[in-house]
């Protein structure tokens, strides 16, 4: 195929494709194409009269009236439910609050804790940082081992001492979507927990946590849900352990009765004890106006245009990028894919910087990755085609090797 | 003094303010007196086209380049300076984000770690709930005894046995300034660590946190120092612990090398240790624009006149309440009082109903209590007097027995 006629093919894509309308929600910059919404997604235009609103009305003139008459003090539940119809999962499940290092935190301890006696915890030594590092920090605090293993790796590694298995369903730098109901079920029994982190995939495909069976489960809502920047994260209690499960970060909005101010915790019966300390509102309402750039469109939907986009560039690459040494390090069956591509290629980092320099935002992941984020709610199949014919341009001119380009990596 | 010469004397008390010119960096609604910004303050202007530009410019057109070209990365630490100046803090010891309960939780655990082989946490059976509440958590992940001691007795409670003491400077309920110097002195003679939750004082009253020697302290930002709602929290780590103090919630922004993405923590040298994961950026920004509300004032003016809208409300409540069964409860002598003023009367849930149904915005606490916060950056020497003869009419009308009064009290 030809660049002009992968152009063409391109905008026919874009001409049926149904969730072509939904860009409009967005605001995204000229000049620009944007492949970096799994780092931090594009604004909905929603979000600007919702913060104007908070500023206005709720905040500097309703002031404290605001936590009854506006819903502030309802906000984490409501959001928290929005979310959950996002990623499969029934009402009164989802608090929304905090960051995802602090939601692996209290899920962690908490799934300890519904398995005491046992001894390990198992991570993904590929996993995201954060994940890692909360993991090895609470080990140390419950006396418990960690163990790091590679999901694919993971049934030799299970037992009766597994006391919790945490792990991303999507690798943050391949792309890769693991096995998640072979590795639930597989965890669920040999009677450990599982505690999934939906950072890559919540907003992006289906993610069916209830019928998943998994007791827990976090995420942030900065990428794919387009909440803002470090817009709160999410923590997924299911029904089955919220009367039982005891949480470490026992702040006062989780009481049963928060307004009588006892002097002792008693954690409420639902998925209010997963309430820690007082919300960042506005971030919180950024949020939940732009989770409106959802309504009236099935995960489902979103999930086809995320493989026809992920397709897309895997196809670009392998018909027109093999002679400059470029690996497709993303899986190509659609069940092991989320909704990024992962090139491996030679100067990868200086690549990715000439890209920025040409418009197109994607991220290098050392030492030799560049990924490109595909979000199916605002991006085109004509934009994803045109990246990667600078992409081609860039590789084949060399124009990495121009030593002005000293931009460094934008992150998380 | 009559009513009427009261207001005349206020009226001269404003005209003399040296801060006045202050309140026209707020937006206040009309119609109403704000006597609870002690819960949340009220909106500085600033915020507005901070807030704007955050939207417009850094999210919505720089998307991830924010992160490095527009200060995300460096915020909390830049936040955290603003807020040390403000707390007698040096640079480089104050930490922007989460919070209260989560920068409690992080403190506590971190500061027991620092006395090891000791046995007891100690806090306020009169602490706010959820300090309390944490406290009794981290007490049982590391295996201590939480001892609930009042302040006034806590000499007789210390022991080499204490690792460390979580007190609050001002008792929210009473507004009793408690007497920091010498309890610091005391918890750092016994060996333990002093932390001191800054709440009900940030931005109200001069701390000295560096001349106290407290280890550690935390504090909200959406009370007096104006941040939003639910705007982050703060901590603060003396430079005397930063090199060894072991922090709990070992989020990657915390690490000393972040966009190494290494699998194992190794803490930042200096107070980024203490950052945990992503921020939310927007509250943050709307703090960093609301601070700007103290720019050139100092925190000893802005003493002077909390002490001086707090000495009037005393004194109409001496001189004209007395007949109504209404007593002082906040300390008379100035070392001994925050930035609010406490009276206990009966009916005072009905009577502070009663009071924001003719726009005097106070808030009550069970069972008995009503408070009024003083809020030195924005508030009349002529609006308090006239919200005294508010309440002086309710309490002589009874209007506090109207059935119709039915709103839930405000929180926090």
């Amino acid at each position: 195929m030809s660049s002009e006629g992968g152009a063409a093919a391109a905008a026919i894509a874009d001409s049926g494709d149904p969730l072509a309308p939904l860009r409009d929600r967005f605001t995204l910059p000229g000049g620009t194409i944007y492949l970096d919404g799994n780092s931090l997604g594009a604004m909905p235009r929603a979000v600007v009269p919702a913060l104007g609103d908070a500023l206005d009305r709720q905040w500097s003139t309703d002031l404290i009236t605001s936590w009854n008459d506006n819903g502030w003090w309802e906000l984490p539940m409501v959001v928290g439910d929005r979310i959950a119809g996002l990623i499969g999962a029934g009402p009164g499940q989802v608090m929304c609050g905090d960051s995802t290092s602090i939601q692996l935190f209290q899920a962690l301890v908490a799934g300890a804790r519904l398995r005491p006696g046992r001894s390990t915890v198992i991570t993904d030594a590929a996993n995201f940082p954060t994940d890692q590092y909360i993991a090895d920090s609470v080990a140390r605090l419950l006396g418990l081992q960690l163990v790091r293993v590679h999901p694919s790796e993971l049934a030799e590694h299970l037992d009766a001492n597994t006391a919790i298995v945490s792990l991303s369903m999507v690798d943050y730098r391949t792309g890769e979507l693991f096995d998640v109901t072979s590795i639930t079920a597989a965890v669920r029994n040999c009677g450990a927990i599982m505690l999934w982190d939906l950072c890559h995939c919540a907003g992006a495909l289906p993610v069916n946590l209830d019928a998943l069976g998994a007791e827990l489960a976090v995420g942030c809502t900065y990428k794919y849900l387009n909440g803002g920047p470090g817009s709160p994260a999410f923590i997924y209690l299911s029904r089955s352990i919220q009367a039982e499960v005891d949480l470490p970060l026992t702040g006062w909005h989780g009481h049963a009765r928060p307004f009588d101010l006892e002097p002792s915790f008693r954690p409420a019966a639902d998925v209010q004890r997963a309430r820690i300390g007082t919300p960042p509102l506005l971030s919180m309402l950024s949020l939940q106006a732009a989770l409106t750039a959802f309504d009236d469109v099935s995960i489902d939907e979103i999930r086809r245009k995320s493989l026809g986009l992920t397709d897309l560039v895997i196809a670009y690459a392998d018909q027109r990028l093999t002679g400059f040494d470029v690996e497709v390090v993303t899986p190509r069956e659609h069940d092991r894919r989320g909704s990024q591509v992962c090139l491996r290629m030679p100067y990868a980092y200086e690549v990715c910087q000439a890209l920025i320099g040409r418009g197109v935002i994607g991220d290098f992941r050392a030492p030799d990755l560049l990924r490109l984020g595909l979000a199916p709610l605002y991006l085109r199949y004509g934009e994803v085609h045109d990246a990667m014919t600078v992409l081609e341009d860039v590789l084949a001119s060399k124009a990495y090797l121009d030593p002005s380009l000293s931009l460094r990596s934008a992150v998380t």
